[in-house]
């Protein structure tokens, strides 16, 4: 059989043979493949948890591909409550007709994402719908932590003068993904960032004793992440555009194709606001690791009204809203 | 604004307000209104988990809808390990042009069968998707709960010996979704039977001190699932068709329709194995509960084989496999 059909999400034999076959091959684990309706976690609260659903179009893009997407999204979600991500639940909507190789791609994908991520995938599900009814695949993913901070790091927690830093160059996820779309091709490949934090998050945490807020800016980009901190916290986030690390393809990339990278989803990037006093430290730990080797202060939270300052490279300021409208559909 | 847009995922202004006007106001509780990555949650280990994607055509159904249902349906998962549901994380996913109204009726129903069963939805996310990919809606909900029961009833722990229970009426749900779907129509209306079987199931655990196995008949109904307890424990399980309960209009609904309501899906009855001296204690438990109240014994489980083995009327013996091939798509 090389397409997935509809008896393959009837809860029969169809629908046990993918189950064993595939998932259950390539996400082998205890807790997996006890078959009960749910599965028993030994983990002490307080836990964090966070859902994601993922509808990339195209599945397949350079970097990535949706499977590693769903694992790297929810583990970093998780990750920044300032948790260790230690299981994952993946439910999977298939379209029917979608092919057997292609499944059996994406779920290894998701398999090595979560080895690398420390995770295992625990529990899951498949619905498959009539041709038509969805557009190739779908998939929700579900995180469970164990809390490492405390007080947890949160949109709440940005105060005036915390130092604003960024763990490396943005725009990356969102041009890729657009480009794949579209067919465009760059002299220089654009590369999605997808990959999972936590790594990088515990890195911070062991070097700096307080951390007020980490975030990973995916839909809406930086800066719709910087605003939500700023409503969140009450304070004014003032940034530097040239401090902004931008690769010079994806800035004439977006410059070619009117799109800001400011705004564009990253998947493999976090923001993260410290008291001015830990800036460099929390700075220097984040170049220490591969996934922040590119990291830079953008800015400072001030007392203010709950908005986005950027300063531009020539002095100038302007506020910087979330947007109205879809810059991008289906980018995660 | 009467129809879901393209902007209300994207995360910026329109995500917010569609989260703000419409999730928040319906679903409020403090985890989910923080607008964290991850929500914050005071259980204490070990934790019960399952989830599941609802894909139900049509999204309105008698008896219920794809809101209810995804709550009802998770609740159950997570209470058939014996576990008390505390909390469930939502992600829609939603065809551009969705009418908010129908939004609006499904999250408003969601929140009722969450109040009901005494759970919070906690975390959610939404992706809207252009028109043409994906039909209407789907939600996939991720159930967290504490375990009430050490061991935790199993599939893998039914004994030869033990009695089996069902909680009332099958196939309801099957067939209400098929003649909804149809435009059938009987003289006595079929409803389905969704609900939320957490308070059925502390009811046995508190009148039973050993149950052996829990489990909730859906998709492939109760033969699909006997079968799965039959081979998970290496047993073979023994069922007097004439003992189990099915309504009258259900059972003529589907002679109709050559359709068998003992593989048709059920949304609230639970399947239960205890040894043959609590039988009774717990079906008593269980006809003292609201959706109890046509529970009845239906069978025994053997030392034998790993398979399900039916007595007819006049006393023939078959086997019960599971089904090839699809009964009915789209049923949850």
């Amino acid at each position: 059989m090389d397409r997935i059909l509809l008896d393959a999400g009837s809860g029969g034999k169809a629908s046990h043979r993918l189950i064993h076959d595939l998932f259950f091959r390539l996400l082998d684990n205890d807790y997996l493949t006890r078959m009960d309706d749910a599965a028993l976690l030994p983990v002490s609260g307080p836990v964090a948890v966070s859902t994601d659903g993922f509808t990339v179009s195209p599945l397949f893009f350079p970097g990535g591909d949706i499977g590693a997407l769903a694992v790297h999204g929810t583990v970093n979600d998780v990750a920044m409550l300032g948790a260790r991500p230690r299981f994952l639940t993946a439910a999977f909507i298939i379209e029917e007709g979608f092919l057997v190789a292609d499944l059996e791609r994406i779920v290894t994908s998701m398999a090595k994402a979560a080895k690398e991520a420390g995770v295992l995938v625990v529990a899951g599900d498949t619905k498959v719908v009539p041709k038509g009814a969805a557009d190739g695949m779908f998939i929700t993913t579900t995180g469970i932590g164990e809390v490492l901070a405390q007080p947890a790091p949160s949109g709440h927690r940005a105060r005036p003068g915390d130092a604003v830093l960024v763990s490396g160059f943005l725009g990356d996820h969102g041009l890729a993904i657009m480009a794949s779309r579209e067919g465009l091709s760059f002299d220089v490949p654009v590369v999605s960032d997808c990959a999972s934090l936590n790594g990088l998050v515990e890195a911070v945490l062991a070097a700096v004793p307080e951390v007020h807020v980490l975030r990973d800016p995916t839909r809406g980009g930086l800066i719709t992440t910087l605003n939500e901190i700023a409503a969140q916290s009450g304070v004014e986030i003032q940034v530097e555009e040239a401090a902004v690390p931008v690769r010079p393809e994806v800035a004439s990339g977006c410059s070619f194709l009117g799109l800001d990278p400011l705004y564009l989803a990253n998947e493999g990037k976090l923001v993260c606001l410290v008291p001015e006093a830990h800036g460099d430290a929390a700075l220097a730990a984040l170049r220490a690791h591969p996934l922040g080797r590119h990291a830079a202060r953008i800015g400072t939270a001030k007392a203010g009204p709950s908005r986005v300052v950027i300063t531009t490279p020539l002095g100038g300021q302007r506020l910087a809203d979330m947007l109205e409208g879809e810059q991008l559909p289906r980018i995660c």
